[in-house]
């Protein structure tokens, strides 16, 4: 195999993940980040949304031996949902079988260890050198540090790994028949925070994700390794309630005090973090081509940046290094092939996950504190309990079913609800679910699969 | 009324139409143009589309008292669509009723027109002054010209009319919350000419628009007034057949003797077009919002660019300046309410047209040559006929109807396609089309609309 002199734009969490594959393939691999390093200056806050790490994620991991380090050294599994009703009372949903769990991690946690692997692997790793412009033809990129020096790099190839905003995609914008979207969709966020107890301790269930569903917004909150958690209000910016309505802090502090209670209770910063933590925006990316001139090629939110109700943003990122891997493997040099089967394979995986994404957000938000919906996937859940290899449940073969593509994953969870409507139609279903009459029906059922 | 300084980017056909709405309400209005004074230089070529001029954009014209002139002086209008099979055989299919009209105008000629009328109207248009940079929230927009020499323009209010491009678009795409999407669809086009006959006569009926539908692909050809008639091949780009695989002009040449004999047969230069025109390429614009701080609004191309099928891409936009007028009217100084209440009222009606847009590609390419379609359009264009307060056929809607918004024209028309489905499902419907029967059924499904 040809040994390749590559960039990358990025040192996120692809950006670095790809990186460490390219390097164990014996290609000289150079990184550019616009940020400073995050092991010597400390970053951002009040804008992350914790990862949940789930299966795919895992498998990209473990594809350059990880996977193990990061369950073991930062993760928190969350085994269950657990949901807030407005007076306090708790309901639950297991997220798979027994012992399936997604996995919070913070991102800087994440990504600082993914950096210190690349570089123990020789990847080289520029920070604070943002791109300034690239050239598609020849994979040449214009760095700037933040003395205002520039740098020209040339390369075999160059991926972007530079996120939702990615500066390589934005020279891809500028070519004829590059179709692309920014679709921001009417919900922002808010980031809140429960300290841990006076003794350290969890203040709430320590390995679930909390959700107080409240039909068109909701708050959220994942557990932290120091005890404490991070709430996300996803919130209208416009409408009442909204961003825009609760313009005073009196005002949001009773609606808190109205629909989050408990957690408000648990939340001694709010009336700072209310004031200082910015409402940020959810957007959408889509875009075709991913590469371009089989020397350049997106990844990961630079071509396909989704909403985070999934806890697939980071998860199909990594899947995008697992094919890619895969690929190469398949290629060999022919990088241009290689390109364009990617981004062939990866786009309808892309485009379902978005909408998977989205289809999760209502489900989260309003459905979770449906008692119907509950009822759905209890006898799903059951079902697929009894016969595994007859139904698996659409959140199971998104999260847990690494090897199914999402794009499988949507259409199969579509057929689904079109059959477990006609269970929920089934007269007294409130009270016959646990049935053998139920049961013979999803046999039945399932064989349309 | 507060007179203000307006800056518009863009002297194409919306901004020209615009400046010329503005200034006779007494603003002072100057007008910034990239390319030179078409009435020094000669521009373009190969690439215009010809255009449909119809009511909306008449009645446009006329709100400045232009549309009288227009018809008058460079319009062919055209009657009817004549299709050509394969063996050159020819059938026929009305626009409208008796009378009715859409007309072809050349591009540069009515941009030329309304650059006339709009500096007899005092508007100061500046050429070859190419936008560089935007300041949305100042209204100020930075010009340079060919030299390189630039300046800066503070105005009250700046419109973007800088087409499908646009300059001050771009600036918004960049700002948090701003939807955006360019789609290129898998077909480009590319133009070829009918040149007039020895005798300076049509070769072809003249007051017609002449479609050679072939399913996935088509070639259409306008008339132009010194005889002549554009001809644009909508073809796609990849698979058999398209421009990749038309390779060579030999190849180019066999396939239109297939496909398009009696074309090809009144094209002389089909070799020497065939080589030299460009393929290009067809996109849709779709953003929001549409205006920025109450001082910057996007019109035309620039909001709402779409596919060329219906021939509404200049009447939607003039329609554009029909609605901002009206508004004006309506919100005197409150610029910011005013352009609020314009993004809201038109954005549906652009994207609906951009829908509409692609539903007539596959109407004109593949339906007109399919006789269960035009059986269709038969009955309804005869029941419209007798009945016309109970049934206008949709293309009417869009194209004669100037006072039914695109976007109630595409809901109806959806309507009408469930109920046609019924009376094409009648049996031996081929035989009894022109029966009571029909003409009964047609009656009660009317009153569903």
């Amino acid at each position: 195999m040809e040994k390749k002199n590559i960039s990358i734009a990025g040192a996120g969490l692809v950006g670095s993940l790809l990186s460490i594959y390219l390097a164990k393939r014996g290609h000289k691999v150079d990184v550019y980040e616009g940020r400073p390093d995050a092991r010597k200056k400390n970053i951002g806050g009040g804008r992350s949304i914790n990862l949940a790490l789930s299966d795919r994620g895992l498998k990209a991991l473990a594809g350059v031996g990880l996977d193990q380090k990061v369950l073991d050294k930062m993760s928190i599994p969350m085994y269950r949902r657990v949901m807030h009703d407005k007076e306090g009372n708790l309901s639950y949903q297991p997220y798979g079988k027994e012992g399936q769990a997604i996995n919070s991690v913070s991102r800087s946690g994440l990504n600082a260890m993914l950096v210190e692997e690349a570089e123990a692997n020789g990847v080289t790793i520029h920070f604070e050198q943002r791109c300034k412009a690239i050239d598609l033809e020849s994979a040449t990129a214009r760095f700037e540090n933040a003395s205002g020096e520039s740098q020209e790099v040339h390369a075999d190839l160059l991926f972007g790994a530079d996120g939702a905003y990615s500066a390589v995609r934005k020279a891809m914008v500028r070519t004829d028949r590059f179709s692309y979207s920014q679709e921001y969709i009417d919900h922002g966020y808010k980031e809140l925070t429960i300290p841990p107890g006076a003794n350290g301790e969890f203040m709430m269930e320590k390995n679930a994700l909390h959700i107080w569903p409240r039909g068109n917004y909701m708050l959220i909150a994942l557990p932290n390794p120091d005890a404490s958690f991070t709430c996300t209000l996803f919130f209208p910016y416009e409408g009442n309630p909204s961003f825009s309505s609760l313009d005073s802090l009196a005002k949001a502090r009773a609606f808190f005090d109205e629909q989050f209670a408990d957690a408000l209770a648990l939340m001694p910063d709010f009336d700072e973090e209310w004031e200082n933590n910015p409402n940020s925006s959810l957007m959408i990316v889509r875009c075709f081509p991913w590469t371009r001139n089989g020397k350049v090629a997106l990844i990961g939110d630079a071509s396909h940046a989704i909403v985070p109700f999934y806890g697939q943003g980071m998860n199909s990122g990594f899947e995008d290094c697992t094919a890619l891997n895969r690929l190469m493997d398949q290629y060999g040099d022919d990088w241009a092939a290689m390109f364009k089967a990617y981004e062939i394979e990866r786009k309808p995986d892309g485009d379902a996950i978005a909408d998977l994404a989205m289809r999760n957000f209502v489900e989260m938000r309003d459905l979770t504190g449906d008692a119907d919906f509950l009822l759905q996937k209890k006898i799903e859940a059951k079902f697929s309990k009894k016969y595994p290899t007859k139904w698996t449940p659409l959140y199971s073969l998104v999260t847990f079913s690494a090897d199914v593509r999402y794009s499988e994953a949507l259409a199969l969870g579509k057929k689904q609800d079109g059959l477990m409507a006609e269970i929920m139609a089934m007269p007294n279903i409130h009270e016959i679910w646990d049935s053998e009459a139920v049961e013979t029906k999803m046999l039945a059922l399932a064989e349309k699969l």
